[in-house]
């Protein structure tokens, strides 16, 4: 079977490349599941219930988040109804929300886990007793496991993956916005990507208007970030996993902007 | 003209294989200036006159530096007389060493300029006002100028970058020890890669040992950093330059290790 | 002569205990320069127009300022107009307003001068740097300067205390919003004290609302900050300088609230 | 019942003036518990069995520690015998060690609590869950409860404060080596200090060498840090609770330098 998934959806432009590209992907490469993170998708900024239902009209089965979850206020609203957002699950007790997911996918079923980093970012549970935990409730329904790591650094994405290398069927990180070349299978079977990239501005920084950007950084003043116009970009990864043993045997990188054409 | 550079060698496996491939590298690309990023290239941990020696007599033109740069104390003793050794070039004013150097590269000259950021590191001068600095100075000489910018967030290497579009031939990142794929020539025809990759072992996490790094993240206990064992990596770029007017018209990514064999 | 110095007004709660407690501690220490830190003056962000006007009728010769400087947009329009208003010096070239003003104060004159620190805070410019280059200028006019360091941690503030003990008349910091209790005369004449304190709601955190700053610590859930309600809390301090050699001889800590009473 | 609680032993000078000033602290004010943050006891970092002994012996009945507990790696063969000494109990499930002892006071018993801070510090789990989790287990036994809360910032140690008012007896603050002047008694009978300030050298950097800190700010390359020579300071605090409620009725604040002679 195949695992489609998406990078940072951010804003408009990103939207916009998921409903032109997503039906395409989806029938080049027939994942059984797909899976899109959605934490920048309104404006850069959280996610709303009209947004959240677009991306699933638009093919997608799974949405993640990050640390942008919780940027728009709205998704307090309907999260408890919002059955296909898996937020991250090492927020403390209480969070509303799940961080965990065990959906259907063609004949088999998938577990698709979310997790943020803490290295850089605000004080959450440790991931990785928490991924110990889900992996093991995981591995009660199916051996299929699907992490999207949403961290800054390299060396906590790299640790977690080979800390559950034969034990989740792909590991693959979200938030820096840009994609990494380090595909692989680790040596028990678990697929990893450092980070899939963003779906969203091509032309921009991280997503970003540039010259909002660039004058944060000349005068350390506060500045109004707005999502960059400008042609899009998209970043995917596809698992494809052996069934039986949830082992990846094969990760492809996809990156379609104006310098990388899509062929179907 | 070609440039090559090559991104952090980190300890022995580093060295091995800047040993074994840099020959390969140039014979086949034949650049005109090899510049390699040796921050790591002592233990992980700075660098000794040895190692200086070596990764010159190894093919390296010029070395560049990040963060790491006075992990070796050593290198206060020699880098006064380290002419091929550029250290970021934004530590304040009274720093040992130079955070530009001018050289010969074939019928040209090639300015090489080291950078780092400041988004969780520490608190140089202001890198886009230096990098101007820096680049209004070497132009007075040649129009070929490639920086190494060693910094952890993808959002401060893109300003850069788009920043100086059209003032530099090309800037690369380094410090994250994972190649991106996002090489591009924006606009103006400076060429762009947010992290080359590092030049160290495959197995391990961003070259440390795995086990220790586990176990700190695990534990938050302190713990001893090793060089991790096992086989290398290899992450460098080409750029190919115009020397007349110093825009770069293609940028290639190399990768090299047990899942990326390298040909001739 | 002597400096009185008051600690960041805090929102209404501190404008309030300025307009009430000002004009007494004028009365009773007769300083001939009242320096106030308004940089939470505004509901806890930043400064109107309004405010600085406001702030000056009830007694201020000097407003200083700090990292929420710029949280009120309304700065922008009025700050090349604000000749009492002095913003952090060490922000890039190029900013808005002074980082140093210098100012008659009975028949003497006093340089005041705010910096930022760069440890947990912005990367600005080197606040040492930019101090003794400062002090340079200032020192041409008056040899009686008062610095307010605006910082987080106790080794940026000490450290930089001692670095210009017998340049300055006083470095005294704010920030933290709680007094420090380590007044003292460096050995060549620098009065310091680590944190004067605010001057706002005393049963809040920090000036903010109890409940929504308990409740971000246990949710890591975004959370709007308003001013804490309740009885209000006044931190100050009162330098006592000599003015032929600009060295202090006195430092007194002021701190009123419900447990400490003014008395006149 | 009085508690007696001694801030952060630096080195040397800091046990010197345990040593000096402890027996005639205990005779002034008899404490019933005399507790010592002893986290920078062995020149700075960390501690070791001989000093472990030697602070019992003099006086000390319990020893709290902090962000520095494991820079001596002795501790973590002896740990296990060291029935007198808490670390912060926010470390992960599996650190060696306890965050909680319950000791006979008098006629009494006090439970102790050590925990840290996650603001600018590393990420262990959370202190509010774990000190609410503490409290419950430590008032089966009794309901004097003292917290030595190990953190950077004045909003995190005000929050926990706060939060625990009425349920422990007070909660005072190490870490910034300064003594803040903010004592009080929180409505519902919690005595609370942001900072109870260090003991060892009063004319260096938070403990450290100032020429070696001053170097570090202005060159930002690697320093070896030295405790500073000279006089000593102490900081203390003396709670007076009473037995039957755990509530605190006086907390007294204990400063001893060169500038505040201590009388017996
Ligand atoms: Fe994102
Ligand atoms: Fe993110
Ligand atoms: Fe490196
Ligand atoms: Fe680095
Ligand atoms: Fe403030
Ligand atoms: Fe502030
Ligand atoms: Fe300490
Ligand atoms: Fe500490």
């Amino acid at each position: 079977m195949k695992l489609l998934f998406v990078g940072d959806v951010y804003g408009q432009t990103g939207r916009e490349m998921i409903a032109n590209y997503l039906p395409r992907l989806k029938k080049k490469y027939q994942p059984s599941l797909t899976i899109v993170n959605a934490e920048n998708s309104a404006h850069g900024k959280g996610i709303t219930k009209k947004i959240y239902n677009q991306l699933l009209e638009n093919g997608a089965d799974i949405l993640t988040m990050g640390n942008h979850t919780w940027d728009n206020r709205e998704l307090f609203e309907f999260i408890d109804d919002a059955a296909k957002l898996v937020r991250p699950a090492n927020f403390p007790d209480g969070t509303p929300g799940t961080g965990l997911c065990i959906v259907p996918a063609g004949s088999a079923k998938v577990a698709v886990i979310n997790l943020q980093g803490r290295v850089f970012l605000p004080s959450l549970d440790d991931p990785f007793r928490v991924a110990e935990r889900l992996i093991r409730e995981a591995r009660k329904t199916t051996p299929i496991i699907f992490i999207d790591f949403h961290a800054e650094t390299t060396s906590e994405k790299l640790a977690l993956a080979w800390h559950l290398d034969g034990r989740i069927s792909g590991l693959v990180g979200t938030h820096t916005h840009v994609q990494t070349a380090d595909e692989r299978i680790l040596p028990n079977g678990t697929a990893y990507l450092t980070d899939v990239g963003m779906t969203g501005p091509y032309n921009g920084i991280i997503g970003v208007d540039r010259e909002a950007v660039t004058r944060r950084f000349l005068t350390q003043l506060p500045v109004r970030f707005e999502a960059a116009p400008g042609p899009g970009q998209l970043g995917a990864v596809v698992l494809t996993v052996d069934e039986k043993s949830g082992r990846t045997t094969k990760i492809e990188r996809i990156l379609i902007n104006d310098d990388h054409l899509f062929f179907d």
